[in-house]
């Protein structure tokens, strides 16, 4: 356990937690009280603790992305059902009422228009019709849905990237930084795509963000460079 | 205060909460147990109430946004500071030691060279060097800081037309649906285009989120379509 504890970086406590939890399986018992930890604990460990420090996941919610990423489901379901379970920490408060049912429909639309999945179930897609109705409740209920375009074509081509590289970020997650020459051994290869794209996903999240206000901050300088055209071309912009 | 609460459609018990916690002015007493609001208070109530409930800010937060909204700064101060406040709920546990000032370094080198605000006190700035050191932590301290180019130049245009459009948003957020025909009196201009970019942000953060993780989901999907493909295709991957 100390060295276990060494090599990974992770406190002592912070793994008896873990291992409390059932977030990490226990090391095989080779005297009572040692036990030998793996491969396969320390990229285990590795996972839930960028899930819960990085991602700020819930433990319920690390608990249901693991059972996912162990489960035998056809890839495809899994990998939705790894995007649900980080998708819900993002979730705001369920929206009601007609407004909701008409982002729902309009949402729902725009999905099926882009070839992008509309699952049920799925909580991006809840996500998205909360946002909606709640962006026409402050903006106007005359806001078109074509504007979520904006968004969507904003990450299309990074999501992309990134899925054919989690292959690539799972591999290295699982075995360091030693890369392609380490002997891979019986690693599931699922597992590591499946752990590339929450990775992935949690990750780089508050990059994008931090991206996105930056240029926010950097553009409005431009715009404001000079108070007096900044107050013309505001007016000019608000009277169009 | 009936009447205020019917026209915002926001109950009177959270009316008189942001008035006891000072995010709204009281209104113009008329008579002992009455007082009128005007345009400038629905305006105020409508963004204090997206902050609050569309970007789950917390209330200290919501204060130090409509500071800097009101404030007689130069406007190229307050869109810093408002992504500021906006930042700081995203913010995750501060990074120390030599990974993060190596981290640190290689944010500010990224920033400058893509002419991108460095500000020392940006949030912005600190999310994104705390991500590079824990995506380092995760994934192997070689990771290279030029794949935030990925990110960043995601969002840029992005941002380019949300800066463009923000002045018409908080035009609309300010007046309602009614549009440019109604005349704007004295309507702080500076204000509008701030509120813009409040609700841009705020509103439109989990809408960028949850289109990426729709798209990785979709591609992923694209990638496993055939379970023996899948495999091999990882394993050429994984092995490259």
């Amino acid at each position: 356990m100390a060295e276990f504890s060494r090599i990974s970086g992770v406190p002592t406590a912070t793994i008896k937690f873990y291992l409390r939890e059932g977030l990490l399986e226990p090391g095989h018992r080779t005297a009572p009280n040692q036990a030998t930890y793996d491969e396969s604990h320390l990229r285990r460990l590795r996972l839930v603790r960028a899930l819960r420090e990085v991602g700020g996941l819930r433990i319920e919610t690390i608990r249901r992305v693991l059972e996912s990423v162990d489960g035998a489901e056809h890839p495809w379901n899994v990998v939705g059902r790894v995007c649900d379970a980080i998708g819900e920490t993002h979730r705001r408060e369920r929206q009601a009422g007609p407004e909701a049912r008409r982002a729902a429909r309009d949402v729902d639309a725009f999905l099926a228009a882009n070839g992008l999945p509309k699952r049920a179930e799925s909580s991006s897609r809840a996500q998205l019709i909360d946002a909606l109705a709640s962006i026409r409740g402050a903006l106007g209920t005359d806001f078109p849905a074509e504007m979520l375009g904006w968004y969507s074509d904003a990450v299309r081509d990074l999501a992309q990237n990134e899925v054919a590289a989690s292959g690539e970020i799972g591999f290295r997650a699982h075995f360091g930084t030693g890369g392609p020459d380490l002997e891979p051994g019986a690693r599931d290869e699922m597992a590591a795509m499946l752990e590339g794209i929450v990775y992935g996903t949690v990750l780089f999240e508050p990059v994008l963000l931090a991206f996105r206000r930056l240029w926010h901050e950097r553009f409005a300088e431009d715009r404001v460079a000079e108070p007096d055209d900044r107050v013309r071309g505001l007016s000019r912009s608000a009277r169009r």
